[in-house]
């Protein structure tokens, strides 16, 4: 019922989505059953692979989570993520108010991390693949046992998702070097070294990686990875109407432009973003597609879903967790703090 | 001396800008004098604003600031920084080592603001304009107090540089809700709002506001800064280079590409860093010009040197600056810490 546009996507998204997927894959509707039927009456090969779960009550898109949460019980979004937590469904998949959806998830299904709440996870186009960027805003003070966390996660995230073996993770710092950047993230560098993890740890990368996939994961705090996911979004929304601007400004770049219009769409479709954000930590499978996802996106979204669903992303997640106590307890404060004195952390050059 | 190319393109940079400048403009060169007599046979037109003050060592562009800083003494960078706390130099400008500039900048000129060293300050292209944006990368850990002192430093700068009368200012955090982001953003909130500076500020902005121009200086911590803005140098490099693999995908495409050619180069202009960062928070006015810069680069950054020079910058920054212990002082912990519970601070929507 949630995003913009609500049971026509989603349906149409299914429709999209089970030419592809194996058949043993089917959905739990959850929602207004007339709605429902009605958009399901114009995809009629969905219905062999639905089953309609009536819910009279929805989360509205603008509600505060605290409001949400008071009156979730028997929304869609409520008995969709309690399918989970019984088994019934693999995934959970919503369109629907971010914050509630946290909310919500945690309540039902419990962290399985030490999290404030579920963490955000993207995905950012790089040359040869994408990079696994979190937390993207969910967790805004993190100590270094919750940026470990979200290596974890966001490592257990992207073998799931891209098929990757073994994902190379790196910490993001104003510098490659150990004595760089604020307590939090040395501590958190030093923990992940120690190699009590099941980890393919790279140290310490910078703002520029994210674009240049110098590592398939990269770990943040909820305040740096949202500030510089909507600056990198911002610079790319600058620069596509600077582009526009550009090749309208006269009649040789028009018309150039006019004969470069299917490369100029694919470089389009190829900056967008992910459909898809699974909310990491949780005690069960749950994604966040945005709200105004078309079909197409809202069908990327369950195959990502699906993937999720048959790996072995959180018995993988589960596993390192229990690693890191030990990690942690291993990691004692170095002799004295590292000189920093005048070096300039993080300068231009 | 510094930077990629030394003295060739500084004087080339001195016979650029002194065409635009009033005759009033002069320069003290700082480095090796044979080096520097020899290029200034090539721009004879300079000879009349240039004095050379010959110095025998100079400071490399890899040195440690620490190592930098104990033989810095006599150094063409220590000798210009130098010259501005006696009074000979109304602004110092460098394309050398970053980290002993501040380091030297520190020691000789001493700080007006409270903070670890100079803070670090670029401008980035917007639709109608630029956003001055502080601090990327000098300060890693910065409490309310030292935001507020970015707020009144970049304020000043970006009035000198641009002449506009009253910059808007406005807060990086995750949201713009009151209640968002992490206890040193709240403060400076409370702290810039109570009204104590002359400052015109607008309260939080997020990291898309960045490239869009919401508001003319955008204050945020060292390492905040940093990553956002090596991420959206990564994002444009990262957009470029698609864009031109998608401008030669073909016949079609690469035709276009060739009519659009003045465009796109305007475009990639546009979006060119700029050559000069001033060090703020000095006794005096010292610039940093990119390593790599050329003489176009290094003659922009002459003019901004001298713009600043020209304005009231320094005194502004101290009337405000004067003001603030008082209204650190107003600004009182709230009743109570703002209630977040469950609201997910900087979700995606």
């Amino acid at each position: 019922m949630g995003g913009d546009h609500g049971p026509p996507v989603v349906i149409a998204a299914v429709a999209r989505a089970i030419a592809t997927l194996p058949d043993a894959v089917s959905f739990l509707l959850h929602g207004d059953e007339p709605a429902i039927a009605a958009e399901m009456a114009k995809h009629k090969q969905v219905v062999a692979r639905v089953e309609i779960r009536h819910s009279d009550k929805v989360v509205g898109m603008d509600e505060k989570p605290a409001q949400a949460l008071r009156r979730a019980k028997g929304t869609s979004m409520w008995n969709a993520v309690e399918a989970v937590r019984e088994g019934q469904a693999a995934a959970a998949l919503s369109a629907g108010n971010t914050g509630a959806l946290m909310a919500i998830s945690k309540l039902i299904l419990r962290m399985c991390a030490d999290l404030e709440r579920p963490a955000l996870v993207t995905s950012i186009p790089t040359p040869r693949s994408v990079t696994t960027f979190l937390d993207v805003g969910a967790n805004i003070d993190c100590d270094a046992a919750r940026l470990v966390e979200f290596a974890i996660m966001g490592e257990a995230f992207h073998r799931a998702a891209h098929g990757v073996p073994k994902p190379t993770v790196g910490l993001l710092n104003v510098g490659s070097e150990e004595m760089k950047g604020h307590e939090e993230v040395r501590e958190a560098n030093r923990i992940l070294r120690l190699g009590g993890l099941d980890l393919d740890y790279r140290g310490f990368v910078e703002g520029d990686d994210i674009t240049r996939g110098a590592v398939d994961v990269i770990v943040t705090d909820g305040f740096t990875g949202n500030i510089a996911l909507k600056s990198m979004e911002g610079a790319a929304r600058f620069m596509n109407s600077e582009l526009r601007n550009a090749l309208t400004s006269g009649l040789m770049a028009t018309l150039g432009a006019i004969l470069a219009r299917p490369a100029l769409r694919k470089f389009r479709d190829r900056m967008s973003p992910p459909p898809a954000a699974p909310l990491l930590g949780l005690n069960g499978i749950v994604l966040k597609c945005h709200g105004g996802a078309s079909d197409r996106d809202f069908a990327q979204a369950i195959r990502v879903a699906a993937d999720l669903a048959r790996s072995d992303f959180s018995a993988e997640i589960e596993r390192n967790m229990r690693r890191l106590p030990a990690a942690l307890a291993e990691q004692a404060p170095p002799e004295g703090a590292p000189a920093e004195g005048d070096t300039p952390q993080g300068a231009a050059e």
